[in-house]
């Protein structure tokens, strides 16, 4: 089965999702389309790609990803289709997939990214306004249909990279940064559990408040204690038991926690 | 064809209803999958409840319905899978399935229900926090492509109940329940309207409103007007002509009205 | 392949999109089902209709497109299919489909629409407040399983329309009204750029706010500039590059532009 996924900056009202569900059915007929997400935040890049990396890895082998947040659209930024691992990606090329050339690399996953030329692969007519319509979804659509990236376009080997920032280390311990809060008002950091030694006795601060130790679960504690945990993906996370840690502690994307070992 | 279905408190914006989507279609590539309800409120078991109860008996046969709404993820609370009636059921041992349990009862369906503990249906690896994931999209997808409820773990004949409130009877007539508030702010409440043994004249007392008789639909009043009716599921619902019964009333989820016939 | 789109007022909460599916699969086991919105404001025709119509005509022939924003659900309103063109629509005859109905007269497709009279293809039971679930999802079904219009009913030559406004011409241009606010806060009118002689000169007046020229795309432009520009639908578009043009400009669907050529 061919399967594409979608994670873009549209929302769910104004009918721009289904649009590309259309194009990509009269393309691909028997595509699986699942939405990763379509309510990143207009124009911020950082949480799309954050979405996605999220999920990508547990699709089927050949899965196309599709990703559009895409504040440059209509001016010269490039247009780019990707085999990374055993996945499709497609989008503007603006650091959307810095996440996953990153896991290549960790990985050591092969790589190939192309430069969106080849307007046969496009509909016949190109908007200044919507190439998520109007190129990438019917680029991901003939991606499922098996034609070959080298058919897009020339190789584009610099692709974009976003900065995306990364535990510092510090005389005690690291300098951690909030990188998401999920819908449960879970604070996530960019530090992975792994890194941190002893979990039982590791002390957090996370403005003025302090926690202590990793714990294992969020069912483990009385509801409404703040508690540091793994995140599903492996991330160090703060957490409100029953209740959200981005509430209680005011803290955002992009705040500082450290982490003393 | 292999149906299954996902209610949860996962939200639509962090991509974790595309990461269960991408889990079942590694292990059942042909499934399709339908979204019943992203918006629980976390951790509201009583209104997952709800929302699955509203449609899982549409789906065709041998669909299974995946409810993950969890506050006790990563505790000892129990795994379950079951058979009940002609379609399956999947999530924490939580009382999430309790209006199907009474459906079974209701009508006399068979009912079936495992203990998850067969590892070897779960993904390799198992997180504290996110079962969904980990386990109850794998263990769906097993059983969409047919593997034996008896496989994946021993009988489990007590599983947990959440109270639902009934109606209670009173001198002259019932004390019912709202037990929820729709997206037009419609009320619905726990009594089935086929209870009301004279429907025009019965008389509704909604905290200081009071409403007389149950219409037939919306459209027969004007716009404005507070009406009682039967609701799409058979109970007696408040609902505003084109406006929002919640709003008007002020009433919430767990409120009561009187019935006086 | 049989594909189905729904567009509705339910929301994504309350579990009613997803007894739709499973309608529709009991019927038609095939069918792939895309969601092209269902956040309509409750009871907003003219704003379901829009959505629609940005969506419908980039689905494969043979699609058929549900719509149920119904606030006469109940009364003597009549039910509707239709084939325009290449394309099936099923829901209340209240005008939803009026911009289709348009496009037929413009492009000089077919159209035919019946009267569902036929009560062999709703479910068995019918209530008054929920057709989306016992009409309009079972009749979608049956025709995208292939069964005839011609048997749902008699023909209907009068579908209801509803006013949808237009341009108007002035001594020195034209009025146009905002017909729609994106997710991006871009306020869409109802006048094609296509009409504009030259785009480059054309000045519009926004109650207090005056833009000069039409351009080509949002990226043209620094960020926070409001800019007038050509909309992914061909139609003349207010739009703040980055930002929200509805936020800054206070304009709402219905409020009125000067352009002046």
């Amino acid at each position: 089965m061919p399967y594409i996924t979608l994670t873009t900056d549209f929302g769910q009202k104004d009918g721009f999702v289904g649009v590309l569900k259309g194009v990509i059915w009269r393309i691909c007929p028997k595509a699986q389309i699942a939405d990763i997400s379509h309510e990143i935040a207009p124009q911020n890049i950082l949480e799309g790609a954050f979405a996605l990396w999220r999920a990508y890895r547990f699709f089927p082998p050949g899965t196309v990803h599709v990703a559009v947040i895409d504040p440059g659209v209509g001016t010269q930024r490039r247009l780019l289709a990707a085999k990374i691992g055993i996945w499709f990606f497609v989008g503007p090329d603006n650091g959307l997939f810095t996440r996953i050339y990153k896991d290549a690399k960790l990985y050591k996953w092969s790589m190939e990214c192309v430069h969106l030329v080849n307007e046969n692969y496009f509909l016949p007519q190109v908007s200044h306004t919507f190439h998520g319509r109007d190129i990438f979804a019917p680029i991901a659509a003939h991606l499922a249909n098996g034609v070959a990236l080298s058919k897009l376009g020339p190789i584009l080997d610099n692709p974009v990279q976003i900065l995306i920032p990364e535990p510092e280390k510090t005389p005690k311990g690291w300098r951690v940064h909030v990188i998401g809060i999920d819908r449960f008002g879970n604070l996530i950091t960019n530090m992975p559990t792994g890194w941190i030694e002893e979990k039982g006795n590791v002390h957090l601060r996370a403005g003025r408040f302090d926690v202590h130790g990793v714990a294992d679960s969020y069912g483990a504690y009385p509801p409404g204690k703040l508690i540091a945990l793994t995140s599903s993906d492996g991330q160090l996370e703060l957490a409100v038991v029953n209740g959200s840690a981005a509430h209680i502690t005011g803290m955002q994307v992009g705040d500082i926690l450290e982490v003393i070992e």
